[in-house]
């Protein structure tokens, strides 16, 4: 995790901030007898104001139009989400089911249904087993295991995505925390990621919205794994105000730290996620440096570390670098090919354009690393952008050819 | 190939007009000792009407940019083509390399250096072994061969591709043949492929580049592979006047037939370059019908079939429609979820934005074909497009996972 020297990193992932419980459970939402936990509850002693951002596909789970509807709001007091169903392309009868969801989850920790956010992530176009997740839902138990709570999101990934971090605000120490999950179907913006974000910092909603949209933008807006983008992308930031703090208002020095601690656990968990793309065996960076604009810097940075061929090429550590230009000439960002830089893991293939003549064997060799990093100089300005993603893999076709049968 | 009744299919692909010569040899442009033809030259007897449709992507190759110098022409007589290396991203001696095969090839015809087209196609970033080039120009010997032609600009095609079709303007026997390769890097708008197009009507200048644009449009910039263009994307047509029958004219019912076989030649062409997609299983064919514009179908079945994780599905014969409307809900087309219907390869899987409980294992079984057609139903209006590609396999990511290493 990088860190501004006003925050520091502390253990406890989403259930690192005051109070904050989860419960988690095996709801056997796909109908098998695995004994896999696919049922969460994440709740806060009091109210949160909180504030999300989700997918811009227009196709939309239904648990994303029932938190679009609740948010912005500064009495939120649970997230109850599941894994194994995406409850996405499910007709009225799948917002019905969000909402049975929620009011039962209510139910439970004694608030009103319109306080509890739902999340969903799975198989797209089944009905939700709602007997089996009603009963779950009545089954949990609240407590301070927030693994559990990870596990119970997870579908394709293969390791926890987890951060948090500590700061002080107004004399007070300052937690947010946050868990995503998220492995494939993967793609600015957002994708089939579930993330949220938990704090104690006591805050005035309206600095939350702007906030939200900023971390995400560079976060995990910068993220790719394959270029589709899912019904149900959600990034909740919850803040019960537990610390004790004075509240933060918008426009004030504290609302910047805290904006800046919401944004260095989202990156973490962004690089987290590229890093447990679906089969990838490595993690890729693309820094873009010298676009005419940061738009320009965004764009390219993102068409790079998009390109099927570019993946490839980074999976077999083939330093074939027309394709990483070809990437950026498919764009429509203001480009000179003549002042295009290229390097990859530090070794320098593209200078004005053109090959450097550089030694095969050794950059291929530096690219056999955990980290793929492709710094590209445009020449033209001063825009940067730094875009996540992973390589390209046999496993990553064979993983996705039989996911539903 | 699909035929209007006033066009039949011929055989002799691009030999099959009146007055036209090809010629090949093994040039060992890679600088391998392998016997592989690399160079061709096609030439007609008499000068030709030409017009072509190039790359969008920003980084052209030189000989992209010396054909787009010179086009459209009436005086055009040669092309020469390459494989093995694309001379792009090679800088200005890469255009005057360019320049310099053409010059060859103009000495050995007897024609002028400005009358000669030039394609080559390959790897990206390196300098053009101009010795090896020119010397294997010189000893080209023009024949009947069209098949020698055809090898020598494929790359990692693995078949030829060809077609051709006769037709009747001004009571005289007209024909349309054509060439094209391309295997990868192949996207809308076209992609790493080259195409000629010969014919042996008489037309005027006048109504070429609009054709030209015309048929692209309807067949190449519709086929995807893996969502790459390339810098080397060509597709040329050119037409001598040997069948003697009238010129035509722009906008006359002459001018309508001729652009018809134009487009037919071309779409055959599609989807053998569909077929044959690297490391392909199947082809896969989008139809969308019902949109709310022409425009709208095509991005919505283009959008389909460039999906990544459609095409894993299609190759994994797992009838996952959720993805298919995801991919539809990523674009900015005109969607109404609750019309939407899909079906795959006749079986009905979507009705109404849901699923129709359909037979999970007939539907698998029914994909199991070298042909996949997916038909999505939008319920707007009367735009209907057709968008051609493959599916994804782990051959293709092996395949390029090493090109240039």
């Amino acid at each position: 995790m990088i860190l501004a020297p006003s925050i520091r990193e502390v253990a406890g992932g989403l259930l690192a901030p005051k109070g904050w419980k989860a419960a988690a459970a095996c709801a056997n939402i796909k109908g098998s007898t695995a004994d896999k936990l696919d049922l969460g509850l994440l709740v806060s002693d009091t109210d949160c104001s909180a504030a999300g951002v989700f997918t811009q596909n227009q196709v939309r789970a239904a648990p994303v139009r029932w938190c679009q509807q609740l948010l912005p709001a500064a009495n939120v007091r649970a997230v109850i989400a599941n894994s194994g169903n995406a409850n996405a392309c499910t007709g009225e009868q799948g917002y019905r089911d969000a909402a049975d969801m929620a009011g039962e989850a209510a139910l439970a920790i004694g608030v009103d249904p319109s306080q509890v956010l739902v999340a969903s992530t799975g198989v797209i176009g089944v009905p939700m087993p709602m007997q089996r997740l009603l009963s779950g839902i009545r089954g949990l138990r609240l407590g301070a295991d927030g693994d559990a709570f990870n596990d119970a999101i997870m579908t394709t990934d293969t390791r926890r995505k987890q951060a948090s971090v500590a700061l002080e605000i107004g004399g007070r120490e300052v937690r947010v925390g946050g868990v995503s999950k998220g492995a494939g179907m993967i793609h600015p913006n957002m994708a089939t990621m579930l993330c949220f974000i938990t704090a104690d910092a006591a805050v005035d909603l309206a600095l939350l919205p702007g906030a939200v949209k900023r971390a995400a933008d560079r976060s995990f807006n910068m993220l790719t794994v394959d270029g589709d983008t899912s019904t149900n992308d959600t990034l909740v930031v919850l803040c019960n105000g537990a610390a004790g703090n004075p509240p933060i208002r918008p426009g004030t020095p504290e609302a910047a730290v805290l904006e800046e601690a919401i944004e260095t656990v989202a990156l973490s968990l962004a690089r987290q996620m590229a890093a447990d793309g679906e089969g990838a065996s490595k993690a890729l960076e693309v820094r873009v440096s010298g676009a005419a604009s940061e738009d320009d810097a965004r764009a390219a940075a993102r068409a790079v570390a998009s390109s099927n061929l570019v993946k490839c090429a980074i999976y077999g550590n083939d330093p074939n670098w027309g394709r990483i230009l070809c990437a950026l000439g498919n764009t429509s960002v203001r480009l000179d090919e003549s002042r295009v830089g290229i390097s990859v893991n530090g070794q320098r293939l593209v200078a004005c354009g053109v090959s450097t003549a550089f030694d095969g064997g050794a950059a291929s060799q530096a690219m056999k690393a955990p980290l793929v990093t492709i710094d590209v100089e445009l020449g033209l300005g001063s825009g940067q952008a730094t875009a996540l993603g992973c390589d390209m893999t046999p496993d990553y076709v064979t993983f996705n050819a039989d996911y539903t049968t």
